[in-house]
Protein backbone atom coordinates (compact mmCIF):
# COMPACT_ATOMS: atom_id res chain seq x y z
CA UNK A 1 0.00 0.00 0.00
CA UNK A 2 1.47 3.15 -1.23
CA UNK A 3 2.37 5.41 1.76
CA UNK A 4 2.03 9.01 1.24
CA UNK A 5 5.22 11.95 1.67
CA UNK A 6 2.89 14.09 3.20
CA UNK A 7 0.04 12.34 5.26
CA UNK A 8 -3.36 13.13 5.32
CA UNK A 9 -5.64 13.01 8.60
CA UNK A 10 -7.89 10.14 9.33
CA UNK A 11 -10.58 10.14 12.20
CA UNK A 12 -10.54 6.69 13.04
CA UNK A 13 -13.61 5.07 15.35
CA UNK A 14 -11.87 3.50 17.95
CA UNK A 15 -13.39 0.93 20.79
CA UNK A 16 -10.69 -0.96 21.68
CA UNK A 17 -12.45 -3.92 20.47
CA UNK A 18 -10.54 -6.16 17.53
CA UNK A 19 -12.41 -4.31 14.86
CA UNK A 20 -11.73 -0.93 15.37
CA UNK A 21 -8.07 -1.74 16.55
CA UNK A 22 -7.62 -3.67 13.46
CA UNK A 23 -9.04 -0.76 11.66
CA UNK A 24 -6.49 1.98 12.88
CA UNK A 25 -3.83 -0.15 12.43
CA UNK A 26 -4.69 -0.76 8.51
CA UNK A 27 -5.45 3.24 8.19
CA UNK A 28 -1.83 3.81 9.70
CA UNK A 29 -0.37 1.13 7.24
CA UNK A 30 -1.96 3.42 4.31
CA UNK A 31 0.25 6.24 5.07
CA UNK A 32 -2.58 8.67 6.87
CA UNK A 33 -2.10 10.46 10.20
CA UNK A 34 -4.70 8.96 12.67
CA UNK A 35 -6.63 10.87 14.69
CA UNK A 36 -8.58 7.91 17.26
CA UNK A 37 -12.04 8.75 18.64
CA UNK A 38 -13.68 7.00 21.75
CA UNK A 39 -16.76 7.24 23.40
CA UNK A 40 -18.02 7.10 26.71
CA UNK A 41 -21.67 6.07 26.33
CA UNK A 42 -21.81 4.99 30.01
CA UNK A 43 -20.88 1.15 28.64
CA UNK A 44 -21.35 -1.67 31.43
CA UNK A 45 -18.20 -2.40 29.82
CA UNK A 46 -15.98 -0.02 31.17
CA UNK A 47 -12.78 -1.86 30.49
CA UNK A 48 -13.37 -0.77 26.62
CA UNK A 49 -12.26 2.47 27.10
CA UNK A 50 -9.21 1.00 28.67
CA UNK A 51 -8.69 -0.83 26.27
CA UNK A 52 -9.23 1.78 23.61
CA UNK A 53 -6.22 4.15 25.81
CA UNK A 54 -3.34 1.31 25.40
CA UNK A 55 -4.50 0.23 21.65
CA UNK A 56 -4.18 4.13 20.68
CA UNK A 57 -0.83 4.22 22.04
CA UNK A 58 0.28 0.98 21.09
CA UNK A 59 -0.01 1.88 17.40
CA UNK A 60 0.68 5.21 17.93
CA UNK A 61 -1.74 8.35 16.90
CA UNK A 62 -1.53 11.60 16.12
CA UNK A 63 -3.99 12.37 19.35
CA UNK A 64 -6.36 10.53 20.93
CA UNK A 65 -10.14 11.85 22.32
CA UNK A 66 -12.61 10.13 24.55
CA UNK A 67 -15.91 11.98 24.17
CA UNK A 68 -18.74 11.61 26.96
CA UNK A 69 -22.02 11.23 25.18
CA UNK A 70 -25.44 10.93 26.63
CA UNK A 71 -26.54 7.73 24.09
CA UNK A 72 -27.71 6.28 28.13
CA UNK A 73 -29.86 9.26 28.60
CA UNK A 74 -32.40 7.30 26.41
CA UNK A 75 -31.75 4.05 27.60
CA UNK A 76 -33.45 1.11 25.51
CA UNK A 77 -29.95 -1.40 25.35
CA UNK A 78 -28.24 -3.84 27.22
CA UNK A 79 -25.02 -2.29 26.95
CA UNK A 80 -25.93 0.05 28.86
CA UNK A 81 -29.01 -0.12 31.22
CA UNK A 82 -29.69 -3.13 33.70
CA UNK A 83 -30.70 -5.71 30.81
CA UNK A 84 -29.03 -8.75 30.69
CA UNK A 85 -26.64 -9.68 28.37
CA UNK A 86 -27.51 -12.72 26.26
CA UNK A 87 -25.43 -15.70 26.83
CA UNK A 88 -24.05 -18.88 24.83
CA UNK A 89 -26.39 -18.39 21.78
CA UNK A 90 -25.24 -19.72 18.35
CA UNK A 91 -23.77 -17.78 15.92
CA UNK A 92 -27.05 -18.38 13.33
CA UNK A 93 -29.39 -17.28 16.36
CA UNK A 94 -27.29 -14.02 16.36
CA UNK A 95 -27.98 -13.18 12.61
CA UNK A 96 -31.87 -13.70 12.99
CA UNK A 97 -32.83 -10.73 14.67
CA UNK A 98 -31.43 -7.46 16.17
CA UNK A 99 -30.08 -8.32 19.33
CA UNK A 100 -30.73 -6.27 23.01
CA UNK A 101 -26.97 -5.39 23.23
CA UNK A 102 -28.49 -3.45 20.05
CA UNK A 103 -27.60 0.68 21.63
CA UNK A 104 -30.16 3.19 19.74
CA UNK A 105 -28.50 4.71 16.52
CA UNK A 106 -25.15 4.51 18.08
CA UNK A 107 -22.80 4.33 14.87
CA UNK A 108 -25.28 6.86 13.80
CA UNK A 109 -23.83 9.44 16.64
CA UNK A 110 -20.65 7.89 16.58
CA UNK A 111 -20.25 8.85 12.82
CA UNK A 112 -21.83 12.36 13.23
CA UNK A 113 -19.00 13.66 15.88
CA UNK A 114 -16.12 12.26 13.35
CA UNK A 115 -17.75 14.06 10.84
CA UNK A 116 -17.33 17.25 13.76
CA UNK A 117 -13.74 16.13 14.21
CA UNK A 118 -12.70 15.59 10.57
CA UNK A 119 -14.32 18.58 9.50
CA UNK A 120 -12.58 20.99 12.39
CA UNK A 121 -9.23 19.29 11.49
CA UNK A 122 -9.74 19.32 7.68
CA UNK A 123 -9.67 15.87 7.07
CA UNK A 124 -11.87 13.98 4.73
CA UNK A 125 -11.25 10.63 5.66
CA UNK A 126 -13.15 8.91 8.79
CA UNK A 127 -12.26 5.05 9.42
CA UNK A 128 -15.18 3.14 11.16
CA UNK A 129 -14.54 -1.36 11.97
CA UNK A 130 -18.08 -1.87 11.08
CA UNK A 131 -18.70 -5.52 9.49
CA UNK A 132 -21.92 -7.16 7.40
CA UNK A 133 -20.55 -10.42 7.74
CA UNK A 134 -20.55 -11.95 11.58
CA UNK A 135 -22.61 -8.77 12.35
CA UNK A 136 -24.36 -9.49 15.09
CA UNK A 137 -27.46 -7.89 13.56
CA UNK A 138 -27.08 -4.58 13.74
CA UNK A 139 -28.66 -2.31 11.01
CA UNK A 140 -26.02 0.44 11.42
CA UNK A 141 -23.42 -1.91 10.24
CA UNK A 142 -24.43 -2.62 6.84
CA UNK A 143 -22.97 -1.36 3.86
CA UNK A 144 -26.33 0.79 2.80
CA UNK A 145 -26.47 1.80 5.44
CA UNK A 146 -22.74 3.71 5.06
CA UNK A 147 -23.57 4.69 1.64
CA UNK A 148 -26.40 6.52 3.09
CA UNK A 149 -24.65 8.24 5.54
CA UNK A 150 -21.64 9.13 3.13
CA UNK A 151 -23.86 11.04 0.80
CA UNK A 152 -25.63 12.39 4.16
CA UNK A 153 -22.57 13.82 5.08
CA UNK A 154 -21.09 15.36 2.16
CA UNK A 155 -24.51 17.51 2.09
CA UNK A 156 -23.57 18.36 5.89
CA UNK A 157 -20.67 20.22 6.17
CA UNK A 158 -18.17 23.20 4.70
CA UNK A 159 -16.83 20.87 1.72
CA UNK A 160 -20.42 19.87 0.74
CA UNK A 161 -20.93 23.07 0.02
CA UNK A 162 -17.76 24.39 -0.95
CA UNK A 163 -16.85 21.57 -2.55
CA UNK A 164 -13.51 20.95 -1.46
CA UNK A 165 -12.86 17.81 -0.91
CA UNK A 166 -15.24 14.67 -1.18
CA UNK A 167 -15.48 12.90 2.53
CA UNK A 168 -15.34 9.59 2.35
CA UNK A 169 -16.18 6.99 4.97
CA UNK A 170 -13.18 3.80 4.76
CA UNK A 171 -15.24 0.88 5.60
CA UNK A 172 -12.32 -2.20 5.11
CA UNK A 173 -13.52 -4.74 7.49
CA UNK A 174 -16.87 -4.66 5.72
CA UNK A 175 -17.00 -7.53 3.66
CA UNK A 176 -14.59 -9.94 6.07
CA UNK A 177 -15.18 -12.60 8.38
CA UNK A 178 -14.20 -12.76 11.92
CA UNK A 179 -11.21 -15.22 10.50
CA UNK A 180 -10.26 -12.78 8.06
CA UNK A 181 -10.37 -9.67 10.22
CA UNK A 182 -7.97 -11.90 12.82
CA UNK A 183 -5.66 -12.43 9.74
CA UNK A 184 -5.39 -8.82 8.55
CA UNK A 185 -4.94 -8.08 12.41
CA UNK A 186 -1.52 -10.72 12.82
CA UNK A 187 -0.22 -9.21 9.42
CA UNK A 188 -0.56 -5.39 10.68
CA UNK A 189 0.25 -6.33 14.10
CA UNK A 190 -2.14 -5.65 16.25
CA UNK A 191 -1.46 -6.07 19.65
CA UNK A 192 -4.28 -8.55 19.91
CA UNK A 193 -3.93 -8.57 23.97
CA UNK A 194 -4.57 -5.13 24.66
CA UNK A 195 -7.66 -4.88 22.87
CA UNK A 196 -11.05 -5.72 24.08
CA UNK A 197 -13.92 -7.61 22.58
CA UNK A 198 -16.39 -8.73 25.66
CA UNK A 199 -20.17 -6.86 26.36
CA UNK A 200 -20.02 -8.09 29.71
CA UNK A 201 -16.54 -8.46 31.89
CA UNK A 202 -16.03 -9.73 35.31
CA UNK A 203 -15.18 -7.09 37.58
CA UNK A 204 -11.74 -7.78 37.21
CA UNK A 205 -12.37 -6.93 33.51
CA UNK A 206 -11.73 -10.75 32.27
CA UNK A 207 -14.17 -11.46 29.28
CA UNK A 208 -17.31 -13.56 29.99
CA UNK A 209 -16.81 -16.10 27.38
CA UNK A 210 -20.37 -16.48 26.63
CA UNK A 211 -21.33 -13.23 24.95
CA UNK A 212 -22.06 -12.70 21.34
CA UNK A 213 -18.87 -10.57 21.31
CA UNK A 214 -16.55 -13.16 23.09
CA UNK A 215 -18.34 -15.90 21.07
CA UNK A 216 -17.53 -14.34 17.24
CA UNK A 217 -13.79 -13.48 18.26
CA UNK A 218 -13.73 -17.01 19.39
CA UNK A 219 -14.79 -18.03 16.03
CA UNK A 220 -12.50 -16.04 14.50
CA UNK A 221 -9.64 -17.01 15.72
CA UNK A 222 -10.16 -20.66 15.89
CA UNK A 223 -10.99 -20.10 12.30
CA UNK A 224 -8.27 -18.47 11.21
CA UNK A 225 -5.68 -21.03 13.20
CA UNK A 226 -4.59 -18.23 15.36
CA UNK A 227 -4.16 -18.36 19.69
CA UNK A 228 -5.92 -15.22 21.36
CA UNK A 229 -3.44 -13.64 23.81
CA UNK B 1 -55.05 20.59 11.06
CA UNK B 2 -56.36 16.94 12.04
CA UNK B 3 -56.15 16.56 15.33
CA UNK B 4 -55.04 12.41 16.26
CA UNK B 5 -57.51 10.50 19.03
CA UNK B 6 -54.13 8.37 20.13
CA UNK B 7 -51.78 11.04 19.86
CA UNK B 8 -48.53 9.72 17.68
CA UNK B 9 -45.49 10.62 19.73
CA UNK B 10 -42.99 13.03 17.69
CA UNK B 11 -39.46 14.20 19.13
CA UNK B 12 -39.10 17.95 18.58
CA UNK B 13 -35.48 19.84 18.56
CA UNK B 14 -35.77 23.05 21.00
CA UNK B 15 -32.96 25.58 21.01
CA UNK B 16 -35.18 28.38 22.51
CA UNK B 17 -34.89 30.16 19.55
CA UNK B 18 -38.01 31.80 17.74
CA UNK B 19 -37.77 28.82 15.15
CA UNK B 20 -37.42 25.71 17.36
CA UNK B 21 -40.42 27.07 19.16
CA UNK B 22 -42.58 27.78 16.23
CA UNK B 23 -41.99 24.01 15.10
CA UNK B 24 -43.07 22.92 18.50
CA UNK B 25 -46.21 24.95 18.76
CA UNK B 26 -46.69 23.85 15.34
CA UNK B 27 -46.33 20.09 15.99
CA UNK B 28 -48.47 20.42 19.11
CA UNK B 29 -50.93 21.79 16.84
CA UNK B 30 -50.76 18.81 14.28
CA UNK B 31 -51.93 16.41 17.20
CA UNK B 32 -48.43 15.29 17.97
CA UNK B 33 -47.74 14.36 21.95
CA UNK B 34 -44.21 16.04 21.91
CA UNK B 35 -40.92 14.84 23.23
CA UNK B 36 -38.53 17.85 23.36
CA UNK B 37 -34.85 17.71 23.33
CA UNK B 38 -32.35 20.47 23.82
CA UNK B 39 -28.73 20.42 23.58
CA UNK B 40 -26.02 21.95 25.81
CA UNK B 41 -23.14 21.99 23.72
CA UNK B 42 -21.19 24.54 25.10
CA UNK B 43 -22.78 27.66 23.50
CA UNK B 44 -21.67 30.90 24.69
CA UNK B 45 -25.47 32.15 24.93
CA UNK B 46 -26.37 30.13 27.59
CA UNK B 47 -29.48 31.66 28.58
CA UNK B 48 -30.59 29.66 25.09
CA UNK B 49 -30.91 26.29 27.32
CA UNK B 50 -32.81 28.84 30.21
CA UNK B 51 -35.30 29.68 27.18
CA UNK B 52 -35.38 26.20 26.03
CA UNK B 53 -36.87 25.18 29.66
CA UNK B 54 -39.57 27.99 29.55
CA UNK B 55 -40.72 27.73 26.19
CA UNK B 56 -41.43 23.74 27.14
CA UNK B 57 -43.27 24.63 29.96
CA UNK B 58 -45.34 27.35 28.25
CA UNK B 59 -46.22 24.74 25.10
CA UNK B 60 -46.61 21.46 27.60
CA UNK B 61 -44.64 18.73 26.85
CA UNK B 62 -44.60 15.42 27.38
CA UNK B 63 -41.04 15.24 28.47
CA UNK B 64 -38.02 17.94 27.80
CA UNK B 65 -34.48 16.20 28.39
CA UNK B 66 -30.62 18.20 27.91
CA UNK B 67 -28.38 16.42 26.62
CA UNK B 68 -25.11 17.56 26.76
CA UNK B 69 -22.87 16.69 23.71
CA UNK B 70 -18.98 17.74 23.67
CA UNK B 71 -18.76 19.04 20.18
CA UNK B 72 -16.79 22.15 21.73
CA UNK B 73 -14.30 19.26 22.19
CA UNK B 74 -13.30 20.12 18.90
CA UNK B 75 -13.58 23.93 18.56
CA UNK B 76 -13.77 25.41 15.00
CA UNK B 77 -16.92 28.11 15.93
CA UNK B 78 -17.64 31.22 17.26
CA UNK B 79 -20.53 29.80 18.90
CA UNK B 80 -18.41 27.83 21.16
CA UNK B 81 -15.04 29.31 20.78
CA UNK B 82 -13.04 32.37 21.51
CA UNK B 83 -13.64 33.88 18.59
CA UNK B 84 -15.73 37.08 17.63
CA UNK B 85 -19.35 36.64 16.78
CA UNK B 86 -20.09 39.51 13.84
CA UNK B 87 -22.00 42.35 14.24
CA UNK B 88 -23.67 44.36 12.02
CA UNK B 89 -23.47 42.29 8.93
CA UNK B 90 -26.05 43.24 5.63
CA UNK B 91 -28.21 40.05 5.44
CA UNK B 92 -26.75 39.76 1.61
CA UNK B 93 -23.55 39.31 3.44
CA UNK B 94 -24.77 36.51 5.56
CA UNK B 95 -25.64 34.61 2.51
CA UNK B 96 -22.83 35.07 0.95
CA UNK B 97 -20.56 32.27 2.58
CA UNK B 98 -20.62 30.26 5.71
CA UNK B 99 -20.14 32.18 9.04
CA UNK B 100 -17.61 31.38 11.95
CA UNK B 101 -20.89 30.87 13.95
CA UNK B 102 -21.25 27.40 12.02
CA UNK B 103 -20.48 24.78 14.30
CA UNK B 104 -19.44 21.61 12.79
CA UNK B 105 -21.83 18.70 11.82
CA UNK B 106 -24.04 20.50 14.79
CA UNK B 107 -26.91 19.58 13.20
CA UNK B 108 -26.60 15.74 12.48
CA UNK B 109 -25.32 15.34 15.52
CA UNK B 110 -28.53 16.65 17.33
CA UNK B 111 -30.63 14.65 14.44
CA UNK B 112 -28.43 11.68 16.07
CA UNK B 113 -29.46 11.74 19.03
CA UNK B 114 -33.22 12.56 18.21
CA UNK B 115 -33.27 9.58 16.34
CA UNK B 116 -31.82 7.45 19.48
CA UNK B 117 -34.54 9.09 21.58
CA UNK B 118 -37.42 8.19 18.56
CA UNK B 119 -36.51 4.88 18.30
CA UNK B 120 -36.33 3.94 22.40
CA UNK B 121 -39.67 6.20 22.18
CA UNK B 122 -40.91 3.97 19.29
CA UNK B 123 -42.04 7.44 17.85
CA UNK B 124 -41.84 7.95 13.68
CA UNK B 125 -41.84 11.63 13.81
CA UNK B 126 -38.90 14.29 14.20
CA UNK B 127 -39.40 17.91 13.80
CA UNK B 128 -37.02 20.96 13.23
CA UNK B 129 -36.93 24.22 12.37
CA UNK B 130 -34.42 24.69 9.85
CA UNK B 131 -35.03 27.01 7.37
CA UNK B 132 -33.57 27.56 3.96
CA UNK B 133 -34.24 31.11 3.30
CA UNK B 134 -32.92 33.56 5.78
CA UNK B 135 -30.44 30.69 6.88
CA UNK B 136 -27.56 32.50 7.77
CA UNK B 137 -25.70 30.05 5.38
CA UNK B 138 -25.12 27.21 7.32
CA UNK B 139 -25.09 23.51 4.83
CA UNK B 140 -27.06 21.86 7.28
CA UNK B 141 -30.08 23.16 7.00
CA UNK B 142 -30.72 22.79 3.36
CA UNK B 143 -33.52 20.47 2.13
CA UNK B 144 -31.28 18.34 0.10
CA UNK B 145 -29.42 17.44 3.26
CA UNK B 146 -32.11 17.07 5.02
CA UNK B 147 -33.67 14.16 2.71
CA UNK B 148 -30.28 12.44 2.40
CA UNK B 149 -30.52 12.33 6.55
CA UNK B 150 -33.95 10.76 6.72
CA UNK B 151 -32.98 8.31 3.93
CA UNK B 152 -29.93 7.53 6.12
CA UNK B 153 -31.61 7.27 9.20
CA UNK B 154 -33.97 4.71 7.76
CA UNK B 155 -31.81 2.68 7.18
CA UNK B 156 -30.00 3.11 10.52
CA UNK B 157 -32.24 1.64 12.95
CA UNK B 158 -34.94 -0.87 13.95
CA UNK B 159 -37.61 0.04 12.22
CA UNK B 160 -35.57 0.33 8.88
CA UNK B 161 -34.33 -3.28 9.03
CA UNK B 162 -37.49 -4.99 10.45
CA UNK B 163 -39.77 -2.21 7.88
CA UNK B 164 -41.74 -0.72 10.98
CA UNK B 165 -42.66 2.53 10.23
CA UNK B 166 -40.97 4.93 8.28
CA UNK B 167 -39.48 7.79 10.26
CA UNK B 168 -39.52 10.82 8.69
CA UNK B 169 -38.03 14.12 9.53
CA UNK B 170 -40.58 17.67 9.39
CA UNK B 171 -39.42 20.63 8.45
CA UNK B 172 -42.53 22.75 8.39
CA UNK B 173 -40.09 25.96 8.36
CA UNK B 174 -37.59 25.05 5.43
CA UNK B 175 -39.79 27.51 2.84
CA UNK B 176 -40.75 30.34 5.02
CA UNK B 177 -39.38 33.19 4.95
CA UNK B 178 -38.23 34.87 8.94
CA UNK B 179 -41.96 37.21 8.47
CA UNK B 180 -43.52 33.87 7.64
CA UNK B 181 -41.72 32.27 10.47
CA UNK B 182 -43.21 35.15 13.01
CA UNK B 183 -46.83 35.24 11.34
CA UNK B 184 -47.12 31.65 11.87
CA UNK B 185 -45.89 32.11 15.42
CA UNK B 186 -48.29 34.35 16.32
CA UNK B 187 -51.08 32.27 15.00
CA UNK B 188 -50.35 29.39 17.20
CA UNK B 189 -49.63 31.77 19.87
CA UNK B 190 -45.94 30.88 20.50
CA UNK B 191 -44.63 32.92 23.55
CA UNK B 192 -42.04 35.49 22.00
CA UNK B 193 -40.78 36.98 25.11
CA UNK B 194 -39.94 33.37 26.32
CA UNK B 195 -37.84 32.23 23.16
CA UNK B 196 -34.16 33.54 23.21
CA UNK B 197 -32.52 33.90 19.60
CA UNK B 198 -29.16 36.41 20.33
CA UNK B 199 -25.97 34.38 19.25
CA UNK B 200 -23.62 36.57 22.08
CA UNK B 201 -26.37 37.99 25.05
CA UNK B 202 -25.18 40.37 27.48
CA UNK B 203 -24.41 38.86 30.63
CA UNK B 204 -27.72 39.98 31.89
CA UNK B 205 -28.80 37.46 29.46
CA UNK B 206 -30.49 41.08 26.78
CA UNK B 207 -30.10 40.09 22.85
CA UNK B 208 -26.70 41.90 22.19
CA UNK B 209 -29.27 43.39 18.66
CA UNK B 210 -26.22 43.14 16.49
CA UNK B 211 -25.58 39.64 15.70
CA UNK B 212 -26.84 37.89 12.85
CA UNK B 213 -29.16 36.13 14.31
CA UNK B 214 -30.56 39.34 16.10
CA UNK B 215 -30.63 40.96 12.84
CA UNK B 216 -32.57 38.49 10.97
CA UNK B 217 -34.98 38.21 13.83
CA UNK B 218 -35.76 42.12 13.96
CA UNK B 219 -35.89 41.84 9.94
CA UNK B 220 -38.22 39.07 9.88
CA UNK B 221 -41.07 41.23 13.16
CA UNK B 222 -40.58 44.23 11.02
CA UNK B 223 -41.60 42.99 7.84
CA UNK B 224 -44.06 40.77 9.55
CA UNK B 225 -45.62 44.00 11.15
CA UNK B 226 -45.63 42.69 14.48
CA UNK B 227 -43.90 43.94 17.42
CA UNK B 228 -41.43 41.95 19.32
CA UNK B 229 -42.12 41.56 22.82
Amino acid sequence: MPVKASPSKAVCLLSGGLDSSTCLALAKRQGFACYALTFDYGQRHRVELKAAHHVAEALGVEDHLVVRVGVNAFGGSALTDDIDVPKGREIAEMEKSIPVTYVPARNTIFLSYALAWAEVLGSADIFIGVNALDYSGYPDCRPEYIQAYEHMANLATRAGVEGATRLKIHTPLMDLTKAGIVKLAQTLAVPFGLTHSCYDPTPEGLPCGECDACLLRAKGFQEAGIADR
